[in-house]
């Protein structure tokens, strides 16, 4: 749910050094200002007198995402149309060397959407066309004001669906910028493995189709992997502007289960197992037990404060019996607890509604504070050792940190929960994300917003 | 088979324009030039007096695949034994502006090892330990003279293996140079999913680790996807000297099957309704009239001649029942004729073994005739349009190409068998390929080695 997938990107640096600092102007002193007011003419003339705006609110509501990082708003936020007033709009800026920052929902949990040094914000909510559905192809081509529920919806009576689930309800452009992941990557990947095609508009205005403009091949070995040197590159070497995606099949039948276990052991080895045992386990998200009590609190449920895995499986009704049968045999061999139903579509919702809600019960476990995440993929076999030094960290050093993740990948999130205002809490957590990478060093891979996450601790909010 | 999947890549091309140009120099006339001498004696100390080859036979042998293309020999090959010898023989190839050409065991078929400008062929084939098995993690990193037999052979008692085959038993790392596929890919993908890191000699000797040294995290957002700019770059960024994949469990049971289809459409909407049907099915393989004709004559099967599908199954003894069932009850509705099954081991590998011969299949058509290989991926829905359009068009123009192709992706090989001594057919088959091209244009991406397609047809063998 943390996951970097939900803001549209960070910083597109054009080339050169001497940005036009529009920071701070007021209307009227941009007014008096003839090459500012080129500028702005400039992109009134390309998207409307309302596809551009300097008002307060709005450049604030587009220098934050739902993030613990302060608010860095742009100077001034466009509304593209189309992929031409998106090109019309960077080629402006590109000649006026502004800063550009790509904005799809605000949803993302890592500031990148601050415009730390100005600039002009794209918002491109405007663009929100479901352009090409092939059912027979399995894909589909979206703008970047789409958002993943958005697109689900429209799938609904195909019988197709997109898997990819951060979470939050995020752009699926956004998601392609910043690669997003979540809970059911263990089966059907990440934007890596399911973003096809994109339209791309680079700093100097210039769309670039990754793949061939219209192409939307299923693999393919023509050149270089532009796709997915774009897929995560944060917004820095484009503006997405459309991606075409891999659909799914909507599973003939769905069911999800909560197994408790007496250690974090015993519920990574038995992920392994299941993983070993060729399962192909749709979700596998792993608790502790703060986390477990976090939920428990904020979602009304009363599940065991101890280690935890939330399952789902995906399949035909018979394989589904034979994958839950295979499971509940390891689980229980390594100590679990019997599985707690959730066949019917109202309660599994509800058990993913808590999961993916446990940013905001981690915040509800200290009022007033505020949690930034923390994203560090290992191999599964370190997953153990690495959650159990760092809960005795934590403890150590009276931090609260419930722990969650997406166990399958070797993936979690301790999302550090702060009192902004206290400098030595503030400077605790520092150190102990420092020790976190440090523990980590040569095995893990800190996913996404490490300049940001040091930023905040530097700057904080 | 007859993917871009075998040889270890292409050009690294050096900065600059001024190539010292061994080319053709004999061994004395090299001793007579201070310079050149130097280069030698430093490739000599590096790698030892063994480790450096001026030989014709050998160059010759490392100027070539087993493509249709013209031997372009290297003017000295030399066999490195490791990553620090590699490195420091690039940094004196990058100093005296030398071409590199990495080769790993030759098997490509699009001509990649070729030096078309000469240069110093790295062979590295001396580099063969497979140096890191991690079952638990499911991942195991290699040298590049690791083919995937070779690993698989390695594996066999751990219950894993590496699931990506081409056909030919390429170098791991030249299949990831070559962004490899092959037969299995509609279940496990290409190399592009299933490579985790890898350790590159970049052009003036430096080394990168793709994804962080050591590292092999099951997925990363951290900075750009360097891994998957790599993985298919043909050798024309760096030299791959080690790769970290992805390892799978082995299918607890596997059976194969063949089936007749009165059509080519009738093939292809049996493929697309069983991968809608969600059937993880392993393999599913076209094979046309031609072809299956060809397999039958070279192979010793009695097949229809028709459009026909092999497909292979892997999964439990109970989710096996279910596919097949599944599968068999689509293909019927297809007006496909009864599974031929192939159960045990020795006719599955027999079914497999013909599939993967279909090149040779194909040479055997016109005896004393080469072969070169098409490669063109469409969405699934184009499929049957494009393969019949194709058919119409080697008939009218009295040309052999026998198509086969990794249908549940959309990609189909057409096998040019061509007379090399017959300028008027080279003609046909260039306007051919040519037409294949536009046929496709803005739905297909060609998957590789159109460069050196051409370059074939503009300078025949």
């Amino acid at each position: 749910m943390w996951q970097s997938s939900a803001a549209a990107g960070r910083l597109l640096l054009c080339s050169g050094r001497s940005w036009l600092q529009l920071r701070g102007y007021s209307s009227t002193v941009i007014s008096g200002k003839t090459v500012e007011d080129g500028v702005l003419s400039s992109f009134r003339s390309i998207c409307g007198e309302d596809g551009v705006s300097l008002g307060q609110a709005v450049r604030e509501q587009h220098g934050k995402d739902e993030s613990v990082h302060r608010c860095c708003p742009p100077d001034v936020v466009v509304f593209p149309r189309c992929v031409e007033e998106v090109s019309a709009l960077a080629r402006v800026c590109h000649s006026h060397r502004l800063p550009i920052i790509p904005f799809g929902t605000g949803t993302g949990l890592e500031g990148g959407v601050g415009a730390v040094k100005g600039g002009v914000c794209f918002s491109l909510r405007k663009m929100d066309a479901v352009l090409d559905l092939h059912p027979e192809d399995f894909d589909v081509t979206v703008e970047p004001g789409v958002t993943r529920k958005a697109l689900n919806a429209y799938l609904r009576d195909t019988g197709l669906w997109f898997p990819v689930d951060p979470g939050a309800d995020a752009s699926l452009c956004g998601m392609a910028a910043t690669s997003a992941s979540g809970t059911n990557a263990v089966r059907y990947g990440t934007m890596r493995e399911n973003v096809l095609n994109l339209e791309v508009v680079l700093a100097d205005g210039s769309v670039l189709h990754t793949a061939g403009k219209g192409r939307r091949p299923r693999k393919t070995a023509a050149g270089y992997n532009l796709t997915n040197l774009l897929v995560g590159s944060e917004g820095t070497l484009g503006i997405i502007t459309k991606t075409t995606l891999r659909l799914y099949g909507v599973p003939e039948a769905t069911a999800s289960a909560v197994c408790s276990f007496p250690s974090v052991q015993a519920a990574v080895d038995s992920t392994v197992q299941v993983l070993q045992a060729g399962v192909p386990i749709a979700r596998i998200e792993f608790l502790d037990d703060v986390m477990i009590d976090a939920c428990n609190r904020f979602s009304s449920l009363n599940y065991p404060v101890t280690p935890t895995l939330f399952l789902e499986f995906h399949g035909s009704e018979r394989s589904l019996e034979e994958q839950v049968s295979t499971t509940e045999e390891i689980t229980q061999s390594n100590g679990g607890a019997d599985f707690q139903w959730a066949r019917d579509a109202e309660t599994r919702s509800r058990l993913w509604k808590a999961r993916h809600d446990a940013w905001y019960a981690s915040l509800a476990l200290r009022p007033g504070c505020k949690a930034y995440a923390t994203d560090v993929c290992v191999p599964l076999s370190r997953l153990p050792q690495i959650i159990v030094e760092t809960k005795e960290d934590l403890i150590e050093n009276r931090l609260t940190g419930p722990i969650a993740g997406h166990v399958g990948d070797g993936n979690f999130h301790c999302v550090m929960v702060v009192n902004p205002d206290d400098p030595d809490e503030l400077h605790r957590v520092h150190l102990f994300t420092q020790r976190l990478a440090s523990l980590t060093t040569l095995r893990c891979v800190f996913l996404s917003g490490k300049l940001h996450r040091s930023h905040l601790l530097v700057n904080p909010p």
